[in-house]
């Protein structure tokens, strides 16, 4: 119930007389209980008023009772779950409701709207996220687990590159891997040859791994509720020196940002310390995102690492830094570590070598 | 542009001068080009005054030009996309503009106020449902290539059978093959064994087969684009009376819902003409859940099969017929099957048998 009262005294310095959690990150984090709804609906409603409701899908009631030491109350789908939120929460006057403004589809907020009718509705979505962004030493250890898979998963496929299998034929044997340990992927791992590498969007297929060209690993892996994300290119046979030398480029950018992390600077001159690397050699325009996004719970969550992002990092702050260089055609190179804003600098949760390594 | 003109036929018989598309399926469907923007912006704007704009993600943009005919706005982390959206539409005064209420969060909503200030928003989501709820020949033929491959991955997953083997490592099998064969799963697979399959969200593990115990598997397929989900049960080494009796229940209800459902029936009556063979036997309280769920570019989409949806169901029209029984501590059993209503019935796109099968 720590995190829950975290929640209550955020309230007591806001308008808010009820927080209501829809996203199921967010429930999980504040919980103990994960489930996805999907289309169905489940909230967490905390108000000072009375003790903390969740209200859930009837099929998900008996797993959330075992996991949560307040009341569950769950709805089957010939219920209308709107009046059942009502008559389950004290009936009083709500009149400024937090609502998860990153999360609440307009679908589920309509509905919200005929249970809090009297309410004003503010966004709840930077409270949360300011409680998540801030790891404890405990999230931070099982973060640095999930790196290790990432370590792990990566030179399983290292292992599996050959010039007879394809992007889908390695994803595979990962994947394979992984699950038979027990952990699950992360998001979709991507292994991408040559020029489909070249587009930082790439979508793997029946390519055979491309002689005498880059490839690109892009993966992560979800453990104990917490995520890692890692990106290593690699080279196939020999490639020329033109792919050599954005490889070297795009290390040398997410190196100037690795060294130039510490508490106190802020997530647009971070991106800007790579960026410049890039820009400097002519390849600005080469590199279309921003250097990084917060993980966590979830692969991608707050901060953004980017340009115009004036948020000053803090010990404890998690997130990844990762600069690519994508030309169209010719070349494609991302390199990637997540890590953690120490005292005095950043600590990265993934240890593969980040020297161009060649394969056969 | 086909479906374009559809939106846009409808769009004239209402009185929306804007339709704003937000669901990546939604824009996957209309368009033809797919990605998933997480946090970023990306939205398909159809008006009868324009030609249709696609609004992406810049690292999506060259993708994206490659795939639709009409023009493709990219932008960058570091720029305003509502800014960039609104300079990008034809300046006019829209009055009335259509979003996809199923999807669109609230923080997004903000951000198209901002672009069409002036403007009242309606609901576009049972426009797009109707559209995509009537599935063409060759949607259904793409669907049935999917069942087939679900078909392919159960018979995987039986072959895998073994009271060495944990749910996960079942999973892995059925995954890496698949994988190989280079498709996609539809949703996280499911092998439940024993009283882990008593609960209808039971989660995967490390838990090794049971003997004299049924053994669940949901899984799906995405080929071409479409979903398959399917659910078998199966027995390994020799269950008690009680849980055969369960199982022949359950498929006398499914059974019994395919039988009933041809055009001009409701879906309110699918599902009681299933829930009342349950009913009737006295175990009712434990078939806590909708029959069915529509299927197409989603596995969960519209309609729901459910109590109080008197929808009258239509030729085309696709979904799944999944009654279960789950006792707590007892047994667990679900069998789905996914089809399409024809003139006359409903044809089923899963072809494993339903008999109950026996595994050492």
């Amino acid at each position: 119930m720590t995190k829950i009262n975290d929640i209550l005294t955020q309230l007591r310095s806001t308008e808010l007389d009820m927080a209501v959690f829809s996203d199921p990150v967010s429930i999980y984090y504040l919980t103990g209980f994960y489930s996805d709804p999907h289309e169905r609906q489940m909230f967490l409603f905390i108000s000072e008023e009375s003790t903390p409701l969740l209200f859930v899908p009837a099929l998900d009631a008996e797993r959330a009772r075992q996991s949560v030491a307040f009341p569950v109350v769950g709805y089957v789908d010939s219920e209308n779950p709107w009046e059942k939120i009502k008559a389950a929460l004290p009936a009083k006057n709500y009149k400024h409701v937090g609502l998860e403004f990153d999360n609440l589809i307009l679908t589920k907020y309509q509905g919200l709207k005929t249970v809090f009718e009297q309410a004003t509705f503010d966004n709840l979505t930077p409270i949360i996220n300011r409680m998540r962004l801030i790891k404890s030493a405990d999230e931070i250890q099982k973060m640095m687990i999930a790196g290790k898979w990432a370590d792990k998963a990566v030179q399983l496929g290292f292992e599996a590159i050959s010039l007879a299998q394809t992007e889908t034929d390695i994803i595979a044997e990962i994947e394979f891997a992984m699950k038979r340990e027990g952990v699950e992927m992360s998001f979709e791992t991507m292994v991408l040859t040559g020029n489909n590498a070249a587009n930082p969007h790439g979508i793997p297929g029946p390519h055979k791994v491309e002689n005498n060209a880059l490839l690109l690993f892009d993966l992560g892996i979800m453990a104990n509720g917490y995520a890692s994300d890692m990106t290593r290119t690699v080279a196939v046979g020999q490639p020329d020196q033109f792919k050599k030398d954005i490889y070297a480029l795009t290390l040398e950018a997410q190196q100037a940002a690795l060294d130039f992390i510490k508490p106190g600077v802020t997530a647009h001159e971070v991106d800007r310390a790579a960026r410049e690397v890039i820009e400097k050699a002519g390849y600005g325009e080469y590199f279309n995102h921003r250097l990084g996004h917060g993980i966590g719970m979830d692969v991608h969550e707050f901060p953004s690492i980017m340009e115009g992002n004036d948020l000053v990092l803090e010990e404890g702050m998690c997130f990844s830094v990762e600069p690519g260089i994508y030309i169209p055609g010719k070349v494609g190179v991302r390199i990637e570590d997540c890590g953690v804003v120490t005292g005095n600098g950043f600590e990265v949760f993934t240890d593969t070598s980040k020297e161009l390594l060649y394969f056969d």
